[in-house]
């Protein structure tokens, strides 16, 4: 038996997410779907992070269990294809593209043995909305003052109880208890010119998230950058540990899996 | 009676086409649904020009007739908030945005009075294609010559018998005679850094444009662009009046209508 490890980009816009449910089209779904055809038998995988519904990944991890015969480096290609070739889409680039695959030990595990990871959030901020973005990023129309939301996000890093950015309906915890190690914010201007918006990127890299905790953190320095709290709020709403005193959940088109690090990095 | 006049901006991929179909989802279909809500009355919109499948719109134009007396100035709003809360997208920005409505005089056509047209295409060549690009962009994996593209695009501007560059299926024609009155190639960088590949876009500007002709004309300047075929081809290609010597008909997400001129541009 061995024990393969995927690297996996997707676009999550026309997907129920990550995780395969009954009668709807997920990525677990589909990319178990033609493992299952190039190993000749049915493939089980197990994602890192159970991505929702209009989520993103550049980064997702996924391993399975397989006897079959068919060496790991041919598999992103093979895959890809198989994938691609099935879309309703006109483009021959696949909504699901398998980036890489490396031959793990058996006891490795993609969800439990993941130490960090990162994600990313994409905003548009000023200037008409995008249309041809809208699938990709949160677009608001009113600017966003980025300097206080690096301050507020400073409020964050570290160690503490997350439970206020925590969205009800995950699975069980042992503890709320996570650590941020960076949240990064970016600024820059749009592919198309337009010279009263701004792209507007959060890298968050954490031990661990919450349920909902990336969308909902961003939501709340959203607020920060709309002016309507303050950058040292974030001090009170931490240690209110109630999730009504955070923001509003900002919507999942605009979150990315960027990367998962199965090495301690901090 | 009123004859209002729109701008149209639209995402292209997940409909048939502008064109209404019987049991499919059309860009007019779609417009003349909401209008006819906004209006009380049914609604049918003549537009400038009938795009396929998968291709976008940032200025599309369609008049239509009516004798409701909602202010012009009123009707982008209120007909794109209707576009946007029928999408099964989690996006609150829909794939159709009215981006303008005048009053026009009741004799003025959007397609039989449009003088000239402008219409771009977005390519990305070399690196890995960016899956989140797939519907918006023609994507190679090869680099492009883009010099030699821009010579190859000079026998191409001016008045000429442009039928080898015309796909079958179109409307019945009079004459395949046009005037293309520039071919702008520029080049940039792509938004994800990718160092490797290159954002090429051709604006193509012509007082008409055959079935297909942009896309035809594209996939010949890309054939250029990869060595295939030498820019004075473009020569004997024209003269030719062949289809099968010119070359392949890129696919349609790369291709935009631009801009509608209804004076005279040169």
């Amino acid at each position: 038996m061995r024990n393969i490890l995927l690297t996996i980009a997707y676009d999550g816009t026309s997907f129920c997410g990550w995780q395969r449910q009954p009668g709807q089209r997920s990525i677990q779904g589909e990319i178990e779907r033609v493992l299952s055809v190039l190993c000749k038998h049915s493939v089980q995988i197990h994602g890192t992070s159970r991505t929702d519904a209009g989520v993103h990944a550049w980064g997702q991890r996924a391993h399975f269990h397989t006897d079959a015969g068919i060496p790991a480096q041919r598999i992103p290609v093979a895959a890809s294809n198989l994938l691609a070739s099935n879309g309703n889409s006109l483009s021959t680039v696949g909504e699901i593209n398998i980036l890489m695959a490396e031959e793990m030990p058996m006891e490795f595990h993609a969800r439990f043995d993941a130490k960090a990871k990162r994600y990313c959030y994409h905003l548009r901020s000023g200037g008409e909305p995008d249309l041809f973005r809208r699938n990709y990023c949160y677009q608001l129309r009113q600017p966003l003052d980025v300097a206080s939301m690096r301050t507020a996000a400073l409020f964050l890093t570290g160690t503490k109880d997350f439970r206020c950015f925590m969205a009800s309906g995950g699975q069980e915890m042992h503890s709320t208890v996570r650590t941020i190690y960076e949240i990064k914010i970016t600024e820059g201007l749009p592919e198309n010119g337009d010279p009263e918006s701004r792209n507007i990127t959060l890298e968050i890299t954490g031990n661990g998230f919450l349920y909902n905790m990336v969308r909902i953190i961003t939501g709340t320095l959203v607020e920060v950058g709309l002016g309507k709290r303050q950058p040292e709020d974030l001090i009170a709403i931490t240690e209110s540990m109630d999730r009504s005193k955070a923001g509003h959940t900002a919507p999942p088109q605009g979150l990315y899996l960027a990367q998962v690090y199965f090495e301690a990095i901090q």
